[in-house]
């Protein structure tokens, strides 16, 4: 399954609007700037490592967009920038733009062309590091089939394809290792409700719906066997950017004694911020919190604060699973952990 | 502002119905025993001390009912052990019923003098228990205003009046010492979404409400100075029962060294349960989780795992407020805790 398409003609980028989902499977048509920055702003298109791909193709459409209008040299640069900005706190959105962007100058089809080679090499990506964390939790956890929890949706829809920590579990289920995956609703745009039960009922792997508010509990009454995460921004000493609610299964899991894992393609991982302290954070609208699925919940006045990653301190995380291999965050803190890579790790 | 009545003629137990807030104020005439039972399966009444309330008044009901249809002294018996049983985790409940059940064969006036007796003793306890919380919370944190973070609903809805953890913060408020409340949507029925916010806003007390999976980053984040939460169950060890997505706060707060304060009158301890580990902790609806405001939100063939509380282990929780006075438990399991409360603490 995957969330996308390229068209050439005319060109376009074809997105499965996921604030329709599991209701409707509505596809979007995104030929403008515009519509990709708007797509992008209401989470129609989500997910790190897909928006690293938004970002490749956001490219080839302000090119397309610029040889129909006649924009100039520096409007174009301009709409581009509007894309890498869409939104703050996943560091692959941008990557996917500065990535692509050196081929501006090279024509449309030079820039499709990376965009399309940069999606390949994220599904790519995404099934190495599948394979590698499940290699890495069943190493560490003594019992034949696991009972694992997840936050917010990081499968197919929030990838290029296949996953990233749904990739793991995906690849578990199909070694015959998987018990039960707890998929923690994630309010407030539920995607885990919406869209990871939507994946896993298509991938016949079985899961119950829990509120965020249970998985601590959960964790602590000893029903998990290890948390699996993505990521949005990986800081250089392990700090991990992922969907608000995250580093509440982190704390669980430290008490726990349960391993917590992150997993993302390596352009997940930015090593121009140091820590967790440097990430911005995107605070999103009241609304997503004051009302739920159209119904207003709170009272007439009510504001809310609504940031939409968390950040989890390296030293509560046992695992940090990339394509090219596998960290153990130490906990050190301010010691640069990701160049540091295992020098045995597999790269592709 | 108070949440429930009683009527002698005819004998009613008139409730507010919570299911309706923020959106309509229905009031329930509860008279019959299956009335009372379905109001409390429902949550159209809770809230720990609230309960204890309706358990008293319950065997009211069940003693005019036995009047009115003739029951057997073995028939009444049951009823009063349905009312007992409507819900299994909060205390305060069977602690209600079996205060006033020793007045049934002194007929309806006395067992509803009993009642009445109850819910008079637990206001003054939440008004003691507020001043002994407040006084203890500003010895504890040096800040003129302080950024208070609550979960669930523990104000005059959820007690006989004016509240347990709320009435903390209502307190605080009144001695112009609070900046902020953070109030936890608390998914999935939306406790603090729909009637904390609704008590704050009638109160004129500042606050936001957040997701649930947002409170975690909201106390690491230095954004918070107490978290105060009440309790449907405190075990002899200081292990506390409370709405699920408690212990997550908890945990937050141990990390960030944020006192975490657990506020409820006295007949919320159950010296009968020596720890968390005896606690039962009710598993409600599935479609509680799945649909929000009337929308489903999970795909057809979804289940989910809707566990109504957490436990919040005592070495975690900085201080237990009861009216009776203020302990702050040790980090040593097994050892009973609460019999030995401060010998200095205010008896009422």
């Amino acid at each position: 399954m995957r969330a996308w398409a390229w068209l050439d003609a005319p060109p376009t980028l074809r997105l499965l609007d996921q604030t329709r989902l599991p209701q409707e499977e509505v596809w979007l048509d995104i030929r403008t700037v515009d519509a990709l920055v708007d797509a992008i702003g209401r989470l129609a298109v989500r997910g790190a490592p897909l928006l690293g791909a938004c970002g490749g193709f956001g490219v080839a459409l302000a090119v397309a967009q610029a040889d129909r209008e006649g924009w100039d040299a520096a409007r174009t640069a301009s709409e581009i920038g509007r894309v890498r900005d869409a939104r703050p706190t996943a560091v692959n959105l941008a990557w996917g733009v500065d990535r692509v962007r050196p081929l501006v100058g090279a024509g449309l089809a030079a820039v499709v062309g990376a965009a399309r080679a940069l999606a390949s090499e994220d599904e790519a990506a995404n099934r190495a590091l599948s394979r590698l964390g499940a290699d890495w939790i069943l190493s560490r956890v003594d019992r034949p089939a696991l009972r694992v929890v997840t936050h917010c949706n990081s499968g197919a829809l929030a990838t290029t394809g296949w996953g990233t920590a749904y990739g793991i579990i995906h690849e578990l289920h199909d070694r015959g290792r998987l018990e039960l995956v707890y998929a923690d609703e994630t309010r407030p745009l539920l995607q885990g409700a919406r869209l990871t039960c939507w994946e896993l009922t298509a991938d016949g792997i079985p899961h119950v719906v829990q509120p965020d508010a249970a998985a601590s509990g959960t964790i602590l009454g000893g029903h998990v066997d290890v948390a699996v995460i993505g990521a949005d921004r990986i800081a250089a000493n392990g700090d991990t950017a992922n969907k608000v609610g995250s580093v509440a299964l982190a704390l669980a899991c430290a008490r726990a004694g349960v391993p917590f894992v992150v997993a993302a393609p390596f352009s997940t991982v930015d090593l121009a911020t140091p820590s967790g302290d440097a990430i911005v954070i995107e605070q999103r609208p009241a609304d997503e919190v004051l009302t739920c699925g159209g119904t207003r919940l709170a009272p007439p006045g009510a504001r809310a604060h609504n940031p939409a990653f968390d950040v989890t301190p390296h030293d509560l995380i046992a695992a940090i699973v990339t394509e090219r291999g596998v960290v153990e965050p130490a906990p050190t803190p301010g010691v640069p952990l990701l160049p540091g890579l295992a020098p045995e790790a597999p790269r592709p």
